[in-house]
């Protein structure tokens, strides 16, 4: 656990001295490839998974409009994450998978860009409205779908290194 | 859990007979009142946790830029959720409560409308922004935060009824 | 061709006694419920058009992007069209047709809403982001494509009451 | 007619092995000056373009603001055509052109970037919005106004090479 | 002074009694007919203010682009400033007047709504915006432009009442 | 006075030849470092001062909301203004400093980019929404709150060299 946590301890990057929030000064840094993926899981009711798994048949629009709205989102997150910076993004990829077991969708963004700073945020913000617009277009069969375990699967690229997170 | 599932199981709102995404038609329905409110969590190490309660004091800006992310990003679901309806809303408020059980914070939204459709949306976009603004401003401490339980705790108001999640 | 030109001809609405650009103001105007529907080809080679149809398959993500851009457009018609006043919109459907004579597509947009004001330009910018959105997705085998025929195709509700284009 | 088709038909782009529409990653390519031009026509009745030529003097506002909405319109193409990269401009000109023999307006845009891909739909994009807000600013005179024609004129930078549509 | 002050002192209304930032909840309020006007002025050397009036002829389009801006500011206004609610506008008007005596220019933004809250921060954003446009088009001529006495000149409706400022 | 004048009066950059506003062609410049700051004052009755200072105790949400505003706001002015090139932005940051003898609050935003063009724009529109934040935060005690001096207090960086302003 101790790993993937930085010796640098002294206080939160985005609060200042005076315990405000700001945005990191990142123009000492020369721009570099960067990657990030994130993860989430939607988790529902097995009659709602089946209802969009047939429901899914055979456009396929429920899962192609999450993985739109994940696309569009990492590219507001500049706009939506107070303290985030607006970066160029040179991929974006969203991918929804449905999970039998779960049951519901495990949902993975991956975000590249050549930058100053990462793109952790984008990939977060991506599989994060994927996993609402999955809720939207299926609160009318079940409200009690909840979105689980936003988090970010691996760093790569940057002054910081690697992220890749503890085992489980 | 019967309970929280509609009788009309035919098919997804969002979805035409072709299978195609969809708005939903609120054109021959009434405005009345409306409210939902919406939580999540984020969970991270002990040592995150007790910076964030050490670097929020004394100006708290960690939970206060947390909370007016959420309530910003309410305004904008109906531009990141691809079906929704873009709403009047007539409260926003987000709250950022410490766990130190979690260990970590327990985030809750409620929006208020006056209007065709319900404002569900728009308080889970509000608790998943605001969770991913605090995942912004402590990822410098660790990268392993997650977010989890995004749900819908209530809804009242509309034609469907009110709407309190099952026991767990 | 006179039938669908108006009495008043004095001056254009959106420009004041001196020549300035403003918004109508629709103050005084009750809501009513209103309705527009707008249509655009995409016009391109047999070859770009075969791709298309068969690229679409099995999972239809090319036409149902371009659906999805240009419902997501409609919400954002005030932002874009700088004299359209912001409205409430309670249905917006967007329609992609393969046209094999054409060769192409067909969009329709269909946009209702209960306000002061219509609805025209909605419909108008999501058949044309519809169709950009195809473009661009078919911009790599195919430069040439064009957009053609952005038009109205109805108008209902409202002071001035109906309208159906002349027959061409 | 073959000359502005590529020989690499395999597949389009946007779309995956499995059907699914997709970013383009464009993190190998380096960064070159590129150019886009595109071009719309606005049609309408003889009477709509004299009221607009008249209604125009002394200030010009019919057509200046029809040339804003589209340099600004060019600056969201990222957030309104899902798979588009958010992209540095470096120039954005609109020029809106009276054609009596249309009659109407002739649209042009043109769109210069230093990036990993082009700028044909930010070109795209600002004739697009122009020509909706000539129409949005007269059609309370002539509701049969059409947007033709929108394509793209020339391209220019890039390793796909220049582009120049073929002879009408 | 002590008119245009409300004797209900207690707190900001924006702040809770936790000290925090909130939305107000206009839940309770029925909408009514409310106008906002705000002013501004631009304050400029004598030189800068002659080019503006000269290049400004024939086309006039320094002023146009700044009225236009904060037309489309003013329906922006709740994306910008954090605790506004989203409102419908069914005017926004302003005028950008010259001053020689300034020099500069005098900018002043009308904003009607029918709603449960008023209108002052659209008519405030729309000519702080305006001027900001106005010192955009002009710094290559003049860096030192200031903008000054940005005001509600008055606000009629509502359940407040009317306010127009103290005599200076 | 004569100083902060440059000598190549002949014309305003954002007016083409024909009286068009157009956006500056950075193409041929390349990127550099550049830092702009702007400021802007919020003057009020000395009752109202002291109620925001009280309101702010313990936590801060005022000040830290209007600060929070800026930094957002400055992320849009791109989309705001309309001539303002789209840039990366490597560093945002705003004070707001409470001023008893104005009284009211100074605000200062400083901004930087590596980049073809200056921020002076994005410094500008962070100090001007900071302060309308600040407005509308207060107006229900005050509606006579005036914003003053909005203006660059330095420029550095670029071709044309660094800018302070003259002595006043």
């Amino acid at each position: 656990m101790q790993d993937n946590f930085p010796q640098n301890f002294a206080n939160l990057t985005h609060i200042d001295h005076q315990g405000q929030a700001q945005m990191v000064d990142v123009s000492d840094k020369a721009p570099t490839f960067r990657q990030a993926v994130a993860a989430a899981k939607v988790r529902m009711l097995p009659e709602t998974f089946a209802a969009i798994e047939a429901g899914n048949t055979p456009k396929g629009d429920v899962l192609a409009t999450a993985r739109l709205a994940g696309i569009m989102a990492a590219k507001q997150t500049a706009a939506l994450i107070p303290l985030c910076h607006p970066l160029p993004l040179q991929k974006i990829a969203v991918e929804v998978t449905p999970d039998p077991q779960l049951p519901g969708y495990q949902i993975h963004a991956t975000v590249k860009t050549k930058a100053e700073t990462g793109v952790e945020m984008e990939a977060l913000t991506a599989v994060s409205i994927a996993a609402l617009t999955l809720y939207d277009m299926a609160k009318a069969l079940e409200k009690s779908i909840q979105i689980e375990s936003i988090r970010l699967v691996s760093k790569t690229g940057g002054k910081s290194g690697n992220y890749f997170p503890p085992e489980p």
